[in-house]
């Protein structure tokens, strides 16, 4: 396949600081035909731009020592002879061709960063941009016409400039309305509007992260990259199903269906930029952009797309790239003229929300070996650094949700997430601090590694007897290993505990865990298989997601979820997918990285490998206790 | 101005026939950064290419013999090290820089071409292209997205493609229920639609000359380039005035007037699309694309884009180039993804309308110097070659469409269109040979020619009394010289022969003639001064517009409407507009070139001249008669 062509086919690219300058050289391979700006980008090195590396502003130079670079049209609008001749060039027309090295200018000006997702420093340079500008009136010795007059004028202070027909619509009278005094809105290229006198320090943008359970939205400031405020709501769509199977289901042969889960999350994107723009005191046509981080269906389902071929197989997404759309086309009502930017997918399963996640890592762009796990329906794995990333996602089913665990729940008020058995008496932790319900996820991790830890399971998940126990165990430990109608449980919570039912865990859940699990510890295990690395070669774990937040790392690991690496490298990141969003809004380079990622990081479909089933067996179990490092 | 420069600054490129090919060398003079493919397009010399200039199908390549052309990217990717060094390059992909000489290789087969506007043949490369395509089902080992996987496919076949949402809706349903065996209709690199099987032989467009007055429509076989029904209506704007000044005083301080006009504008062309469909037995949305050649105030109306501003000094379009859009966007009844292309104009009052006419004259592209007039409320007049062209419009008043003349009419039925006065009587020609009504415009330039001519009138436009005449005229004539409420006036038909009210042509009417005629004369005169140019270097003078057609070439050179040339010289080329509509519709070349005239032709604004006023009453009188050769 092409594709894999290019990925294998890489170039190297070496980024040199100018003579004087200490930092060390920023290595990445590219595929042949990426620009040095996006190189650039990838590797974190920032280059001046301001018009995003569309070779108008011509401020991106660089001096490229070793790899031919061909003058391009644009080098010539913007270098002299002697430049061109000593090596300078647009990095952002400059294609690789070859192995590459180059300089790059020191930036003229320290440069607005703000933090961002796991430890990253991002460059303020987002995709809105707001330019005030004044010109006299045109007269009869300048009759060009509004639209290629403030094009040539925007181009001149480094911007293109394109627009659609409803802005050309109100261009005559908003110049004219202003007096040729006004801010021009533009979002990449497109100009957004017109607004009367210096409107600069109004900038405003969305961040979302929209799960197939939650929604999370953030305003954000684009001109000093501060949040301003944050919201989240359950997905509306949810009344159709709990993950992304059964959302697609409603579509199928309902004529509606399609229609109605585009509606439901556009709606629910709306209600929570109401609540964002009320509590900064931000009018909603402020608003100009927003990034949308959300896994292939979310994205397909909002863009109204049909995603029904996504949950057959051979699981073929409509598209994978990031897709740009004007906010009114969705229903989504910021800026009339307001622009969305949907994140990439690397594979059907593998999407945008994990893209996002990604970048808030900079796992493919990073030096040391890390792994990315996303625990949930479907556990999106990612490994790898700079050289090479490949990702996969693994179908773990509704376990870690709650659902078919006999005593299972959401994380709602009263779910036990975390539980400890100590030697002689069981402590839960509930959320809310609130009685006892049921196990979310979690929870059920934690019973689990517990369970095992206390000896009350072997390592093949079988749960041992009250005849076995007898000598190990205190009665109170003891009086709850029960059988139920034949099976074997375990008394999480007491009647008096809970002031209701008590809490069983039964065979058959840790059976459900073991599944769950297990799916996820082979698609691990694959990719570590495919990059021929061992768990000693990981410096990282990274728990994403708002579920791994609330994983005990050491229960992870118990449970053989993750592999059995010190507890001190396994980390949860929490939300990482609404971080990438922050910060794709906040850096147009940052969003061509995520652009760049599909490219970059290989998918492994688990479904055509003939070696899952054997490895899925191995993992099922638990890892033994010793071997923990 | 920087327009002024880039103009003035321009760069000779010389393509030079293969070795064994007899052919003229052609040269032409283009802006710096015009691409050596849209410079050969001006010149006429056919090049291969499937992409239409977008670099991805490698086909146009050139051999610069002379000017160096630096290596692209895309030339990279299309052509060898061997060629590259040879001089090959990618024709829409280099930009012209210094003065260039350049080989083109003949073109694989015969192309086929149409002939069309004034002698013109024109390569059958419309804008619109289908490709049948058929390809395996996706499976587990290559699960690239739909959109992503089409792309790469046609980008194979020479096709760059983009999809807009609504298509990116269509596509995973519109690929199955294929089967995976269709037909991806491409409008430039826009995906409009995917149909099932192949329908390559089904691809039809519309082009339309968007009058003030009339509409006129053609459906084109874009495949064949033959024209399959011809329709035309009244614009149903006009009952909100006859002139665009009306038009545009419509929509201002009413709030609803653009859209009004809009809406008009739309049904009337949709009214024609339906005649136009039934007639060729053609569905409407097997029409992908509509071309629109109308003056920049009935583009604008048609966009709905506030034409205010173009109204009043200094008159300022909202956009000069030319502008596509989606048919549905502003309304019009095609394919519903088809697309609508509204040629540039060159000034305020120098519209698409007049590129079109000049596209189908190629006058800015011709060896001789030729002379275009449009005859109307507003003369529009183009004066040059290929290596320079002016062109101005001259505000002619209603005179020539029957208003403000006491005995005035549009051209209808009755109206007379021709006058001859012989030694002792007047014939009059009329519309459908009824009873003479009133004057249209050509009947009143033949009445003023031929009262000249009779000496009825002297060269300032003085018309003589009875007494004056009575030696020389036989009592027939005489007695039609009247003088009523102390105007002198001619009885054109008297009431016998209208057999009713007799028509009195009186000096009043003269004086309206003479200001619309000086007006156009006056315009003609300084476009000649500012080439520097004299009456005997016109190798032709074209009458354009409807009403071109029916002015007498003779009479117009009697009253001094247009310089003293051979009559054989004088010729009226019809609707030249709609002619450039579809030529622009039967070729993306074409269209370009189109789009290269505002740079192209200088516009030279009448307003602001100081020797406009000494010119026009310097043209008000007649030629002597003796000067006309």
């Amino acid at each position: 396949m092409d594709q894999t062509a290019t990925r294998t086919d890489k170039l190297k690219v070496t980024f040199k600081p100018k003579d004087g300058d200490r930092r060390e050289p920023a290595v990445t391979r590219v595929p042949a035909g990426t620009t040095l700006f996006h190189a650039a980008a990838w590797t974190g090195q920032p280059i001046e731009s301001t018009c995003g590396g569309r070779g108008t502003c011509g401020k991106c130079r660089v001096k490229v020592i070793e790899g031919a670079c061909p003058i391009t049209p644009a080098d010539q609008d913007h270098l002299g002879e002697a430049d061109l001749a000593a090596g300078w060039r647009l990095s952002c027309q400059a294609e690789v061709r070859h192995e590459t090295v180059c300089e790059i200018p020191r930036l003229l000006k320290t440069p607005k960063t703000a933090a961002f997702g796991v430890g990253r420093q991002v460059l303020l340079d987002p995709n809105v941009h707001k330019v005030h500008l004044r010109f006299p009136e045109p007269d009869l010795h300048d009759q060009q016409p509004d639209f290629e007059r403030l094009r040539d004028i925007l181009r001149r202070e480094g911007f293109a400039m394109t627009a659609t027909l409803p802005v050309l619509r109100t261009l005559p009278k908003a110049l004219r309305d202003a007096e040729f005094d006004f801010t021009a809105v533009l979002c990449g290229d497109a100009l957004l509007a017109i607004e009367k006198g210096d409107t600069t320090r109004v900038c405003y943008g969305a961040a979302f992260d929209l799960g197939t359970t939650t929604i999370v939205g953030t305003l954000m400031d684009l001109g000093t990259g501060e949040p301003k405020a944050v919201a989240s709501q359950l997905n509306a769509q949810a009344i159709h199903g709990g993950d992304v199977l059964s959302r697609i289901s409603h579509t199928m042969g309902r004529a509606q269906g399609l229609g109605e889960l585009q509606q439901l999350a556009a709606t629910t994107i709306n209600q929570l930029l109401e609540q964002l723009a009320a509590r900064a005191g931000v009018p909603l046509d402020r608003i100009y952009e927003i990034t949308v981080a959300g896994n292939a269906t979310m994205t397909h389902l909002l863009l109204g797309i049909d995603p029904e071929p996504i949950s057959v197989t051979p699981f073929i997404p409509a598209i994978g790239r990031g897709v740009e759309v004007r906010a009114a086309d969705i229903g989504l009502a910021v800026h009339p003229e307001g622009r969305v930017y949907l994140f990439p997918s690397i594979g059907a399963y593998v999407g945008g929300d994990i893209v996002a996640g990604l970048l808030a890592t900079a796992l493919p762009r990073g030096d040391a070996l890390r792994l990315f796990v996303d625990v949930g329906t479907n556990g999106e794995i990612a490994l790898g650094s700079e050289p090479r990333t490949v990702a996969t996602a693994a179908p773990a089913g509704p376990a870690f949700e709650g659902a078919e665990i006999s005593c299972g729940m959401r994380a709602t008020t009263g779910a036990i997430e975390g539980v400890t058995i100590t030697a002689d008496a069981v402590a839960l932790q509930t959320i809310e601090d609130a009685r006892p319900v049921g196990l979310c996820g979690s929870g059920l991790i934690d019973a689990v590694a517990q369970l095992y830890r206390r000896g009350l399971m072997d390592a093949t998940g079988r749960m041992l007897g009250q005849d076995d126990l007898r000598d190990r165990l205190p009665e109170s430990l003891l009086s709850r290993v029960v059988t139920v109608d034949g099976v074997r449980a375990f008394v999480l919570a007491t009647e008096e505990e809970t002031g209701g039912r008590r809490i069983l865990f039964s065979q058959k859940d840790v059976r459900q865990l073991q599944f769950a699990k297990g799916s996820i510890a082979a698609g691990i295990r694959i990719l570590m298989k495919v990059m021929g690395v061992k768990p000693e070669d990981l410096r990282e774990i990274l728990l994403a997601g708002a579920f791994g937040s609330y994983i005990n790392p050491a229960s992870a690991r118990t449970i053989g979820l993750v592999p059995a690496v010190p507890l001190d490298r396994i980390r949860a990141i929490g939300n990482a997918a609404g971080e990438g969003a922050k910060i794709g809004l906040l850096s147009y380079r940052e969003r061509e990285a995520a652009e760049a990622m599909p490219a970059r990081v290989e998918y492994i479909e688990l479904s055509g490998r003939e070696d899952f089933n054997d490895i899925f067996m191995d993992v099922l179990g638990f890892p033994p206790l010793d071997s923990l490092p």
